[in-house]
């Protein structure tokens, strides 16, 4: 019989419900399952949003295809943000729609790297990302990163890595696993490396409206050949609290955005309509109440950090956004055995360090952004029991 | 400056934007412009599925994440359904639900065929179906069809195309453009031609509900073995109206539903859930309803072909489902050209065959599932009104 790809029987399963199914075997011991493991928001959509997406979901204009490149509302308004956010010059024309910023990476990797090309990718990298260059036969070249240095990338490691076949830096901040927020002048340097080897640099921001700090992320967009050189991806799930609607964006130069609509138009033809007018509404009327989102995460993180003081041994190497990258203290154990144990023992769902690259075993990836504060804090309490009940674990 | 993927700059910019284009230059003088560019149903969708759908979307249910294979409702209705109409073994865990049925091909793409492999493609062809092939630099095996055998490719010309290259045989039927309905024993043929030659047979059966006739489409399904050659893919835009939404499927074996969702969780993570439970509810509970809209269209369908008998040097060389297949007077003429005046100078716009591949200059592609049937009953009018007044289109 005829095979799948084999570029696809190379991919890894999708990690989420893998781990997900770790918890069958959790007892309820220690209380309810407390789920780590997705980056997912931690309330529904604002009232006003989800009464917008419901009167566009039940109109016959949003049962309609909408513009492959996205409703003109949306691409206006998040130029709009864009510009004044990052003080640069963005028009709507430069903004493609997509459904989810998975789908954003996934085009702008047809758009811009056939086959047999290369992309640097520093690790811990985002599962999906990896999935992606490897099922289209796109060669990564890893840069593993350190916790020394917070798990920012040096930028003149980066350049050592591009060779002819690289096409593109891909860089996600703040990041997934780590929660690193690149500093301004490092993204600066990465960008001046992107432009003296010319390859593209993409910057995936899905969670960039976490960052406790107003002032721009970076300066990329104020260059003014930033065009010609980069390609930004955000994500509106995050930040909305809509994942289940599918919506994203990448902001990029006339080319790359010409390249997208042919990519985007055999891929999907348009995106979702339900929740493209009314995002492009709460942008600003609801400016308040993302802002309280944020502060509500945020309060999580400090939480967290407050709790694991309690636990020494368990150190948080890097926290930020909607994630922390935690040192476990099992030295010699594989960190995917550490992850399963957690959920099936002590009813703590995180990812493994594993899951998201080489060189990752000593790592936990906890996502808290969808967790209670009280099961938050919770959390040393349970590590301390489980590991107490566990005598192979004392070690 | 660093360029779009090489693969990309090849492919053909989406055709229905250009076409669109066109129809600007238009004055009204023949009325109001008759769009018969792009196969969208021609009414919103019921009124209960639209209540529905907004209540899914003013949820908080419907904002979070979905499960990668799709909603299990909607997943079970569709496997019922196909089991039904076809009559054969298929269950819930033989579908995943995508985000339109251009995903499903895309996705079906990446899951099967590396960059460097071939596919055997009946032309004319879906222009997205091609796109797609060339972006992601799987070479297309053509097989250019005749009007004589009504457009109904030939099993052993098929046979003659496959190398040791190829790893898919890709049909439509209902077929986009020509509306032809492949008979059920040439599909069985086509079948055992992939079975012998070890490769898989996609079917896209997009249009499926607007035959009018309720007996099994093919026989596929009920081979034992059709998990390990048959893909088929479906739309649930066209049926239900919802092209907006983006919700389709594939229907495949075990080894093909896992490779498919690797590439979903990277492209997509669940597809948007607004459409997903409210249409599986619809699938028995509106099924008069969507049983109207096909009797609609296929009303739309006589008025044109009845209509059409008034010049008969237009002729309709296949009709079907949402299309008509029509070859122009204008032999010496460049297909393009003729569509191109037909929307400035006429106020009608349809697609030229050479958008749909080689050979098809002589042809031109009317959906017309979304005009008005008075529009559809004044064409030939326009049509011959237009001809006189263009003194270099009388011969």
């Amino acid at each position: 019989m005829p095979r799948p790809s084999p570029l696809i029987d190379a991919v890894a399963a999708p990690p989420i419900p893998e781990a997900r199914a770790w918890t069958q075997r959790y007892d309820g011991r220690y209380g309810p399952l407390i789920d780590l493991s997705q980056a997912v928001p931690g309330t529904p959509p604002h009232p006003a949003l989800r009464g917008r997406m419901a009167e566009m979901a039940g109109s016959a204009e949003g049962a309609r295809y909408g513009a492959i490149q996205g409703d003109a509302e949306l691409r206006a308004a998040l130029a709009d943000e864009v510009a004044q956010r990052y003080g640069g010059d963005v028009v709507a024309g430069d903004v493609a729609i997509t459904a989810g910023c998975n789908q954003a990476f996934v085009s702008t990797m047809i758009a811009i790297a056939p086959a047999g090309s290369a992309v640097v990718l520093p690790a811990p990298w985002y599962f999906n990302h990896k999935m992606t260059l490897d099922m289209l036969g796109i060669a990564t070249r890893p840069l593993v990163l350190d916790a020394e240095n917070g798990f920012v990338p040096d930028p003149e490691q980066i350049g050592r890595l591009i060779d002819g076949d690289v096409r593109a830096i891909v860089l996600v901040t703040p990041n997934n696993p780590t929660g690193a927020i690149y500093p301004a002048n490092v993204i600066s340097e990465i960008m001046d490396i992107a432009r003296r080897r010319d390859v593209w640099l993409i910057i995936d921001e899905t969670y960039r409206d976490f960052i406790d700090d107003r002032t721009a992320p970076h300066a990329l967009f104020a260059a003014p050949d930033w065009r010609r050189r980069l390609i930004h991806l955000y994500s509106f799930s995050k930040s909305y609290c809509i994942p289940g609607h599918r919506l994203g964006a990448a902001v990029a130069g006339p080319d790359i955005i010409e390249a997208l609509v042919k990519v985007q138009d055999s891929l999907q033809i348009s995106a979702p309509r339900t929740a493209q007018q009314p995002v492009a509404w709460a942008m600003t009327a609801l400016a308040d109440w993302r802002e309280d989102g944020r502060r509500q995460i945020a309060a999580r993180a400090a939480t967290f950090t407050a709790a694991m003081q309690a636990l020494p041994d368990w150190r948080i190497d890097a926290i930020g956004a909607y994630f922390a990258y935690v040192r476990h203290p099992f030295a010699r154990r594989d960190g995917a055995e550490i992850a399963r144990r957690l959920a099936s023992e002590a009813g703590i769902l995180v990812l493994p360090g594993s899951y998201f690259g080489p060189g990752q075993d000593g790592h936990l990836r906890f996502a808290f952004a969808n967790a209670d504060p009280s099961h938050i804090a919770d959390i040393p309490r349970r590590l301390a029991a489980w590991r107490d009940s566990a005598p192979a674990m004392r070690t």
